[in-house]
């Protein structure tokens, strides 16, 4: 068979925010499958078909792409962001485990700027030292596990980034991570929220986490939690990159 | 004045991974400035200068950088991957703390692929679920302070992305970080080795912590260490979305 399957990152929306490579991909393809939003970013094309679908359907869209590669198809799977943060490469990856065949299918993995690079630049470098990423949903993970995971991320002394940290089905876990993250952290310590950067909606908002309010954040916004060394310069926040 | 700074991720090697941004900000530069092997990757081309520096000389190098931008030269500061993880942005950052005026300059951050997203995407998605990134080198750092990191986020379940692993100039500490991962993790668990991705150059090696040996990374390789559930699937690395 001669088709193929790329998991490609589209970045946080900017055009200008997707590779080169990615865009070849998307040249050659015959069939581009995702989430709503991010096939909505593909400008249609004679021969590309269109197939979005709905959030929380990742293992299905996973092995219909795979269905499709197995067909002869060139098929992208398109995520925002990068495709192996909190995306779709692992799904793409788990579909294949129960195949009969994982080892017949061209799958290639192409790199994205994910959302806390995208608001990490635009906000200084508040990641700048070691730190780590972690989606505040619970959905595929038991929320004492999160609660677990920032108590040991703040001892640990890293920046933080949090993916999904609010939605209308989950409207008051962020508001209890932002009460570990003070007991951990203090209330001086910087937080940044970012929404939907590089994109027209973008709004960017540094704070404390004793002034931090649940509200700052939607789905559309990456979290970052300075280190205890994150500070200001100008308009600017930056972790340096030294630590005693 | 009328000077700016960029401070731009090249990505990990390959062209077709700089973003059309970083691009656009190179075309119209007059002056690049970064480490030798980076600056490297910039074609000459008539009304633009490079300015290649050694390695730890980063402040300098900011410094210099922000005296040209202050008399009026449009430049661009390169780092390989993204300018905000263990790159130049900070460096920049913690130089301009340092002036008078630090709201004169007209600076930007463009984001780039970052090594650990290279290779995680090369060898599937073993960032797939909660992450962190260390930077192993105790140039900024003391040592206890990384072996205290490295067992709190085996503890916290994270997979590891590790950036500079090993150099000529500390050859045993690597050796230390793979003890105490074993310590941490059981010699089962998965390590990988991604070495020059998106170059010529690139080696890709995947094992066990009790099968890795420090002689398999040098200055060039990310390491990447799963979390208790990554596995293989092929000849592919992934981390599921789902944990318990």
């Amino acid at each position: 068979m001669s088709g193929w399957l790329a998991i490609a990152g589209l970045g946080p929306g900017d055009e200008a925010l997707v590779t080169p490579e990615v865009r070849a991909a998307l040249d050659q393809a015959t069939d581009v499958v995702g989430y709503i939003p991010y096939v909505a970013r593909i400008p249609p094309r004679e021969g590309l078909t269109l197939h979005p679908s709905d959030n929380r359907v990742e293992l299905d869209r996973a092995d219909f792409a795979l269905d499709l590669a197995g067909s002869g198809r060139r098929v992208v799977v398109v995520s925002s962001g990068d495709p192996g943060v909190f995306a779709m490469a692992a799904a793409v990856f788990e579909a294949l485990e129960r195949r009969p065949d994982p080892a017949a299918f061209d799958i290639r993995v192409l790199p994205g700027i994910t959302a806390m690079l995208a608001a990490s630049a635009r906000l200084g470098a508040p990641l700048g030292h070691d730190f780590c990423a972690i989606n505040l949903s619970d959905n595929l993970k038991p929320w004492a596990l999160i609660e677990e995971r920032l108590r040991l991320a703040a001892r640990a002394g890293f920046a933080m980034a949090f993916y999904n940290p609010r939605s209308k089905s989950r409207p008051h876990q962020f508001s209890r991570a932002l009460e570990i993250l003070r007991e951990e952290c203090g209330s001086d310590r910087l937080i940044s929220f970012a929404r939907a950067v590089s994109t027209p909606e973008e709004e960017l908002l540094t704070t404390t986490l004793g002034a931090a309010r649940p509200e700052m954040a939607d789905m559309r916004t990456v979290v970052i939690v300075g280190n205890p060394a994150t500070r200001r310069v100008g308009r600017w926040v930056y972790t340096p990159r030294r630590a005693e």
